[in-house]
């Protein structure tokens, strides 16, 4: 039977100050008004029901997690991040101890997807493949513009139906190669969404990470032992060295959401350019993205391309241009007697 | 017996978001923990006892000042902001009524000073020497920049003993006059801190500007008759005009707080240049004013020269050099449905 693995580990720390440790991204309302976690679930519903869904966490987000998501049977919870690779391995060995003879999409919980229909079609599709063959199906999104903050695939011989054998892994490029590699056509972004059987992912771990596997396939505990594994991710450990890798042509639009300014590829502008989501006044200010609470009021005077995020607690402001580095702030949070409170 | 006549009835839009029209400026603590007409009475209160102090303000304000000052017995409330003349008249009227053979010192209830004791003692020769002769003395204080935000008063006569006539009024000069004041040693910032006796003030409004002084003595009602006075300064309806204007030496500091960036001259700056008060986090941020309510973080990315200014509904952001139009701001708010409730 199909089964839906959510990874929903992340820290989403690029999207502090709204996201926080026992509240990241992914358990947070970035693009719609429906949590992102809680989006991929209504996203995969009509394809499998809560009662084969499991959502890997951690110690901070689970009761979160829970509340988000009220029917879910299936939460594992990793006692530390260990990356996808132990994550992966952990919710495969799960769930073909339920059903030997599963299906399994694995998903990060924190991606946007506008055109769900397709996706729903592409993913059908791609689980219909691993209950046929023993392949491990990634998702290549067509790349729509040369990001270099995505891994990249590059297509091998097309295997008819939407399917391609995967050629080459390319870790995130530079913007020079992004850009060949948009105007080749012939490579996928790696969206970090796969689709195998039990039977291939177990093969898949046994011959290119076993390490992993066996620690966690002969453990009394999972958490116990899962300090021990290597953190590595799924791409890394596994992918990249297998040769049944096939690309399933992931032609809907998906995004990961990777930064605040990446809010503007979703929500309207206004005249001046400016991304709002809640109360905004702007005097000549153009091209900022503004996040506040209801209530709260945020007013821009002679200011350009701001990131401007208000919470509770914590107000946020920095350039678009650096809002990757919104981890620095968390960094120093953390590090910090007082500000430990707001990571 | 001497007196004092705070005027608080600015509307302090400047320092929007925290000033608001029930509590601008003068009923925030702006520099120091207390409120800065809290600050202008403890200021005064070892020269002249809480009995005999008077305070303008309107109808907005009048509940604030009252919680701010309980030993206040002297309200006087304008229905409506008439500018400084009308205000003065009303004041002076007020206390000859209650003492013929007053006299009165008029202060601003919005300016900081750090050299109290200097002050006082220059206070107290003005009013020593108003009880003694029929002048209106103006407290001229050391130029020590060439403000381009206030009036200036040139020199005259040395009268001794700290005292000079007043040659000339300067209304607000450009950069370049303003540095040729400040060369020259003869100009003086008019602050605004005027002294002078029950018998001076009632002739010099009757001579310069005696519809406002009639209409004020002979009203039932001054509230009532208010609204039809000339909207109109003391300075340019009455000292500009009188031949016996003294100016005091203000050998103090003395700073009336006009934005958000002039809090830089007065509280301490971290290492980046950051003035800050409340809780702040700065990385790659430098020469912020940054204001902040407790138990709120302000994070600061890579920005600089701004303004950053947090309270429970609203957040301002704006470069340090945009600061005077936060009024355009309040404006905008002013004309929105939903945003006038932050005014």
């Amino acid at each position: 039977m199909n089964w839906i693995v959510i990874m929903a580990g992340g820290s989403g720390e690029r999207f502090w100050p709204l996201s926080r440790r026992a509240q990241p991204k992914q358990l947070q309302a970035i693009v719609t008004k429906r949590t992102m976690i809680q989006e991929t679930v209504a996203r995969v519903r009509p394809l499998v029901p809560m009662a084969r869904m499991v959502v890997v966490t951690n110690r901070e987000q689970a009761a979160m997690v829970r509340k988000q998501l009220p029917g879910l049977r299936h939460l594992l919870i990793e006692p530390v991040g260990r990356n996808t690779a132990p994550c992966c391995a952990w919710a495969a060995a799960y769930v073909a101890q339920r059903d030997p003879a599963a299906v399994m999409a694995v998903l990060p919980a924190d991606a946007h997807i506008n055109d769900v229909a397709r996706y729903r079609v592409v993913l059908s599709s791609a689980l219909d493949l691993a209950a046929r063959r023993d392949v491990l199906v990634t998702i290549g999104i067509r790349a729509t513009r040369p990001a270099t903050s995505y891994g990249y695939v590059r297509l091998g011989e097309p295997l008819g139906a939407g399917f391609w054998q995967a050629r080459q892994f390319v870790e995130k490029p530079d913007l020079a190669r992004a850009e060949e590699f948009v105007a080749s056509g012939e490579y996928r972004w790696n969206a970090g969404m796969f689709v195998w059987n039990a039977t291939a992912i177990r093969a898949a771990f046994l011959k290119h990470a076993p390490k992993i596997w066996k620690t966690i396939r002969h453990a009394k505990s999972v958490p116990a032992v899962y300090p021990k594994l290597e953190k590595i991710s799924v791409d890394y450990a596994v992918m990249e060295k297998a040769d049944n890798v096939v690309v399933a042509n992931g032609d809907f639009d998906w995004d990961d959401v990777g930064d605040w300014p990446a809010l503007a590829r979703h929500l309207p502008a206004d005249a001046a350019g400016n991304v709002v989501r809640g109360e905004f006044y702007g005097v000549d200010a153009s091209d900022n993205v503004v996040v506040s609470l209801p209530g709260h009021a945020v007013a821009a005077l002679g200011v350009k391309d701001l990131v401007i995020v208000h919470t509770r607690d914590a107000t946020l402001i920095c350039p678009k241009s650096e809002a990757q580095r919104v981890r620095d702030v968390v960094k120093k949070l953390a590090e910090d007697r007082q500000g430990r409170r707001l990571v």
